[in-house]
C-alpha cells in the first residue's frame, strides 16, 4: 500500500473516525484505524462493536492495499506533521512508513483481516434532514436520556417520523425533553430508539462541512449518512414511553419569564443547593409563585439563598420543590428569549415551552420537600 | 460590618487572593478569605501557611468589621452575580449577607480572630522590576526547579542581584535554566531562593494591571509588592549551586537552528519516545550531528522515528542521547527565532542560547544510550 495525501484532508477524516475507537478494550485491533484503498480513494474505518464510522477521502494511491494502525499514535503523528503532502507506505516488514519533509515514522501495524466487519444494513426507512436542525434537536434532548442501565430503551433518544414531522424525545423518569421539526419532503412514518452514546458522537462528528444528513434504519441498526462519512449503530430494543400522552395540557399556574434571567438565578442557587448534595436530587430548591413574582429558596448548612424575579404570572399561587439541575439543563439549550412555565400542583409535572416556537417541550417532575 | 462594592473590582481581588487558599487542609479557617475593613478600604487575605496574599480595594464601608468566609463559596457567588453593586453585610447571627438585585445569599462565617497572622517582614534588601520582565524570567526558569524534596533548596528559583543585574536560576540535576536582565536602577547585591510553588502563584497573580513589582527579602521571608496587592512567602534554606561555574564556556560542536523547527521535531519524536516510557528519562532519543545536518532518532516497540533538519554546523560530528522533554521545556519558552546549541562530548553538558540575546542560558545533560 502506498498513498500520497494532503495532511489537512487526512486529519479531518481521522478526527471523525477516532470517535469510534474503543477506549477500554481487551482487543487491540479495536484501538486501530482500518485503512483501505479503493482506486483513488482511501477509506478509514473504526468500530468499537457499538458504533462504526467510515470516512472516505480522495487521494493519490500509488499501490493498493490495507492495514490497521493504532489510532492514537497515527492521529497524533499526522496532527503534528507540517501542513503539506504526506506519503504513507506499508513496507515489506509490515511497518507503516509515514514520510513528510524531514520526518520519517514507522509504526507497527495489525492484520486488516482481523478487523471486525461493520454490520450490513438493509435500510427499510429513512429521512433526510439539515445537519443544523438535527444537531440542535439532539442537543436539546440528549441530556435527558436515562443513565440507568436497567431499562435500556431509555438510555437512547426516540426518533419518530410522524405526519411529516420528526420528533426526538428523551426521558429519564424525572424529566422529559421533546424537540420536533417539520420535514421538507413527504416521508414514511417510522420510529427507532438510538443510543445516547451514539448521538453524542454523531453530534461531535457533524460539522458545517456536511449540509444534509440521511438517517436510515433497519430492524436493529441505524445509519447516519453524510457525503463521505457514515456512522452505523445498533438500535435499542423495547417499547418507548408514549410521551405525548404524559405531557399535561392544562395548567394551574403559568409564568412568562426571561430564559436567561431564570437560568442565572438557578445557576447561583445551585452553588448552595449542590454544596451539600451527595445525590443532587436529594437537595431540592423551593419555587414559590406569588402574583407577579417567582421566588426560589434554598437553605442548608452552607447557607441560605433567595432569588426573586418580578414577572408575568397567571392562575394560582404555588409552592413546589425542584432539582435546579433539571431546570438548568433545559434553560441552557433553549434558544428563545422568553419562555412559559406551566405548573400543575406541587406534586404534578411542570412544562417549559418557548413563547414563540412550538418546536420544544420540556416536562419536569417536582420533588417532595422535606418540611 | 457592611460594605457596598462594585462586583468587578471585588471579583478581581478575589481572583487574586483565592490562589493563596489552602486546598487540602484539616483547618477549615485556611479555606477561608479574611475580610477586613479599614476606613473606606476592604482588605482580603488568604494564607495557607506557606503563601499569604493580601489585596486591598476601595469601597463604601457603612460599618467597619471583619469576618472569614469560605473562599470557594464566596468567590463562586460573586462570580455569578450580575455586574453591578453588591452589598455585603455581617448580620447579627454571624451570617454574611450578600445582596444584589433580586438575589440574597447568607453564608456561614468563621471567627476572624482564629485566622493566622501573616508573617511580619523586616525588609533588608529589595529590588523593583517591570512586571513583564519578572513574569518572563519566571516562565523561562520555573520548569527546571527540582521536584525532589530531599534537597529543598533546589525546589525553588535563585533570585540573585549582582552588579545591577538580576539572575533567576533553577536546576534539577538534569538541566539548568538561567534568565538574566539588567536593572534600571543601581541596587544592592543580595540573593534569596524562593519556592517554585510561590513563583507559580505569583505568575498567575501578576497581570498587566500591575506595572511594577517590588521584591523585598528578609532573612527568612520574601515579599512581592504590587500596587494594592502583596504576596508573602518563606524563603528556602541552604546553599544554591554556583551555577556560573558549571556552565561550559567551550564547545566541540555548535549548531545554529530555527527554534520552532527543532521544537516541532522534538514534539513529534516525543510521541514515539514517550509512548513506552514509564519514566520519561529512561527513553532517550539519539541526536546525531553531521556536517550541515542534525538527525534525531528513536526506536522502540511502538515504532521507529527519524527527524532531520539541514542547518549550520561547526566543529566535530557528534552522537549523544537526550531526554526530548528537557529540550522541549526550553524551546517552548525561548522567544527568539534562532538559537545556538553548543555540544561537548556525548557525556558532557550541552548549552542552548538565543543567537541575539544574552539574557537566557539553558544547560542540559545527555543520557547514556543503552546500545
Amino acid at each position: 500500500m502506498k498513498i500520497i495525501c494532503e495532511r489537512e484532508k487526512l486529519l479531518k477524516a481521522i478526527n471523525s473516525v477516532v470517535k469510534g475507537v474503543a477506549s477500554k478494550t481487551t482487543m487491540p485491533i479495536l484501538e486501530g484505524i482500518l485503512i483501505q484503498t479503493n482506486d483513488n480513494e482511501i477509506k478509514l474505518t473504526t468500530y468499537d462493536l457499538e458504533i462504526g464510522i467510515e470516512y472516505i477521502i480522495e487521494s493519490t494511491v500509488e499501490e493498493q492495499g490495507s492495514t490497521v494502525v493504532n489510532a492514537v499514535m497515527f492521529s497524533e503523528i499526522i496532527r503534528k506533521l507540517p501542513d503539506t503532502e504526506i506519503s504513507i507506505t506499508l513496507n515489506d516488514n509490515n511497518l507503516l512508513e509515514i514520510e513528510c519533509e524531514g520526518s520519517l515514522y514507522k509504526l507497527a501495524t495489525m492484520n486488516p483481516e482481523e478487523f471486525p466487519e461493520l454490520p450490513k444494513i438493509n435500510i427499510e426507512n429513512s429521512v433526510e434532514m439539515d445537519q443544523k436542525i438535527l444537531k440542535s434537536m439532539i442537543r436539546k434532548t440528549i441530556f435527558a436520556v436515562s443513565m440507568e442501565e436497567n431499562r435500556p430503551v431509555f438510555t437512547g433518544c426516540l426518533f419518530e417520523i410522524l405526519d411529516n414531522k420528526i420528533n426526538v424525545v428523551a426521558v429519564d423518569g424525572f424529566r422529559l425533553a421533546w424537540a420536533s421539526n417539520y420535514l421538507e419532503k413527504n416521508n414514511n412514518d417510522f420510529k427507532a430508539v438510538i443510543p445516547g452514546k451514539t448521538l453524542n458522537e454523531v453530534n461531535k462528528i457533524i460539522t458545517d462541512s456536511f449540509e444534509k444528513i440521511k438517517i436510515g434504519v433497519s430492524k436493529n441498526q441505524a445509519l447516519f449518512q453524510m457525503e463521505n462519512c457514515k456512522i452505523v449503530t445498533r438500535l435499542l430494543d423495547g417499547e418507548f414511553l408514549n410521551y405525548y400522552s404524559v405531557i399535561p395540557r392544562n395548567w394551574e399556574t403559568r409564568i412568562r419569564v426571561n430564559r436567561k434571567d431564570l437560568q442565572e438565578c438557578f445557576e447561583r442557587i445551585s452553588l448552595i443547593s449542590a454544596s451539600v448534595a451527595e445525590k443532587e436530587k436529594k437537595y431540592p430548591v423551593k419555587v414559590k409563585i406569588d402574583v407577579g413574582k417567582i421566588t426560589i429558596l434554598c437553605t442548608n448548612q452552607t447557607g441560605d439563598a433567595k432569588e426573586e424575579i418580578y414577572l408575568e404570572t397567571q392562575g394560582k399561587e404555588l409552592e413546589a420543590g425542584f432539582n435546579p439541575k433539571y431546570f438548568l439543563d433545559a434553560l441552557k439549550v433553549i434558544d428563545d428569549e422568553e419562555i412559559y412555565i406551566d405548573f400543575g400542583t406541587s406534586v404534578s409535572p411542570s412544562v417549559i415551552r418557548p413563547i414563540e416556537n412550538e418546536d420544544y417541550t420540556y416536562m419536569i417532575l417536582p420533588i417532595r420537600m422535606k418540611d
